[in-house]
């Protein structure tokens, strides 16, 4: 147990309490200081508290009421056709509570109960069948943590700086852990027989809403990981996340996840639908656009500090955290950098990275109040090395709107305010 | 890909849907069936739902309304000092969101600031500190998944069957993904050398409510996996789980992991305070008492089918699930009896068993609508199997109110009803 008394960090916050006459602000206090900074009396242990009828589903305390999605109104013409980001700032681990979790319609939330659920499972099959919600239920279920991004997070970066804020930016994504029967299952019941040769075969999945939301997927991957999902975070999906049942289509672009999923028919090709041609393919600088552009690639964001969790405390001890992730496997991973990609550290990853999961970084430092140029790099399992801003220009030009996983940067000031700038 | 067409599940429900003229109890329809069971005209694709402004923080759908926390009126004398229970029975997965993880307080839950809130670190220390919350994220985190039970889950089955729920006999319980800093951590910061040999000293903790809740930690737990908790599944704690900041004792009866945690206390031997000696002990059947049961034994309970989940859809392909846990380690056996224990199946782990977290079970197999006194059992990796009622009375005598950790028998009717019984 020796170890516990290593004095290195131990000696910075010490040394600063015992400076000090009362409590500073770059450490911690002696338990004989007086307390200036506390701003109510104490008389909790005086008091009751709320029963547990008060709370039969709970919410979070009044005092968090600013950690909750925003949206950004000139984004789009229509708030059933935007998107509301999971405030990824003022979040900690990896996993996203459904009720900050990004939301991302194209007309809008619907309502739709369990027992009018239907899912139609047609095309080149033997067999064409409807499934009910209570059907799903009776096949064998898997359970994964699985992030979901939308191929426009950070898409306003393309052009440089825009939003101040890593929710804006980058929280368009959130993690959780979903419940649900794999397509393979479902599509191993309808028989895939009459499909022939199934290596060219795809599947066009479509959603009961308006938008209708269909997009073509290979059947390698319908067949490999792809999941009908029911439960996140072990209750039912919420309302704006497509309940009672969402199509989870791990590492791939966010679209393809269709909410309220009412169909999946086999097919000989792709459809090539407007969500993946005049939506969600790539300008590219000579005009051609880039296919296909379903895998998310490995990126990375520092949560904190950034433009909405500036640094409050002063100088000295600093944790800096952020998230990694890659849709081709897990994170191996993330270097940070104070001086905008001349020098680098090794963050320390929360646990070893998961499969097209969020992974947590963190390096513990010291901030003596100097500008910095904060930024993070992500590796994955592949030894895929995340872009520059500059690299990823140089290869896709500017006029893209989707699939914008560059290194991004943070200045953060003397005064520890932080800003999204560009550094070349 | 071939194993695709493997028949034997998909014969069956493929079979019954053939031999229907419309949509079956037992299965899936084919495609061209009428679907009489809709209630609702099928219009989503016709409107617009909810835009995006709709919900900052989202809650759970009108049609999962109850899916909540529930207490039992006549199980305390006031709701300040009573439990709510997690609907496990309607969960699936193994997170636990927040706002059904149930709740235990024994003077309400009490609402404090952050910039009000303060940790003291005293006694046997070098240095007695006091901790603002802005401290406490200047060190390094850790993020983990850990169950958290209540001593008293399963006690009022000690003299039998009692409640008809699973939510009621084994809902005070919850997985959920921490960050914090470890106990360790801050105590090498007050520094331990005044407290000499560390071996047969203890940390005293207790919170900021009224209860105080005060409870005893031997050090060498205190400097193992201990955690200042001040985030659950990724954002704030919620009020009723001790926001800011709780203790987490991984593996350890949730009574000891305080609420509110406000200090901490290095001390050369336990303090034997009411929480751990007229409550929070074992009377044995000669009157004598089991002290210092702090580590939860492993267990299981089957959450569906179970009395408030029947089984609806009729005979043929069913899921059996349910959760299991050990306070020693991993989970690495589940075993599943239809016939009161006389034979056993093999379940399916979900995933690996982690340390100290919930392992969510299957078991896919068929009903043919015969009585079933269906149990699970479970196997931690330290080969410890989770005892049979009996087994545990003959241990323990019927005095006990905490640590029941026996096998559970749901009786399933042919009719798909569970009740909740005994067996000998």
């Amino acid at each position: 147990m020796s170890d516990i008394l290593k004095p290195s960090r131990r000696a910075f916050l010490r040394g600063s309490a015992a400076a000090a006459a009362g409590l500073t602000a770059a450490g911690t206090a002696r338990a004989s200081d007086p307390d200036p900074l506390i701003t109510e009396t104490q008389d909790w242990a005086m008091v009751f508290g709320d029963g547990v009828d008060a709370t039969p589903y709970g919410l979070p305390i009044q005092y968090e009421s600013d950690v909750v999605r925003r949206n950004v109104e000139w984004l789009t013409a229509d708030t059933t056709s935007s998107i509301n980001f999971t405030p990824i700032h003022a979040l900690d681990g990896t996993i996203t509570p459904q009720g900050c979790a990004f939301e991302r319609h194209h007309s809008g939330a619907i309502e739709l109960r369990k027992q009018d659920y239907r899912l139609m499972i047609n095309g080149l099959v033997d067999t064409p069948l409807v499934f009910t919600y209570a059907d799903l239920e009776r096949f064998p279920r898997e359970n994964h943590v699985y992030f979901c991004e939308c191929a426009a997070n950070t898409g306003m970066e393309w052009a440089g700086a825009q939003l101040n804020g890593a929710q804006f930016t980058h929280g368009m994504i959130h993690n959780m852990e979903y419940t649900g029967v794999s397509l393979r299952t479902l599509l191993g019941e309808a028989g895939l027989e009459a499909a022939g040769d199934l290596s060219d075969k795809w599947v066009y999945v479509e959603g009961a809403d308006a938008s209708s939301n269909g997009r073509s997927i290979p059947m390698d991957k319908a067949l490999d990981d792809v999941l009908v999902a029911f439960k996140a975070n072990g209750e039912a999906l919420r309302k704006e996340h497509g309940y009672p049942v969402r199509l989870v289509v791990p590492g791939w672009e966010g679209n393809m996840w269709v909410k309220w999923l009412r169909r999946v028919e086999v097919m000989d090709g792709p459809v090539e639908s407007r969500e993946e041609t005049s939506k969600y393919t790539d300008t590219l600088a000579d005009g051609t656009s880039r296919k296909w552009t379903w895998v998310m690639d490995a990126k990375s964001v520092i949560t904190s500090p950034s433009p909405q969790a500036p640094i409050t405390h002063g100088s000295g001890p600093l944790v800096i955290s952020g998230l990694a992730w890659s849709g081709h496997g897990a994170i191996t991973r993330v270097d940070i950098s104070k001086d905008g990609g001349k020098t680098w550290e090794t963050a320390r990853l929360a646990k070893p990275g998961e499969k097209m999961a969020l992974t947590r970084f963190y390096l513990d430092t010291d901030w003596n109040g100097e500008d910095m140029l904060l930024q993070a790099r992500a590796m994955d399992e592949t030894g895929y090395v995340q872009p520059t801003k500059e690299e990823l220009r140089d290869m896709r030009g500017e006029n893209s709107i989707y699939h914008n996983n560059c290194i991004q940067t943070w200045h953060v000031k003397p005064s520890g305010e932080a800003e999204n700038v560009e550094v070349s």
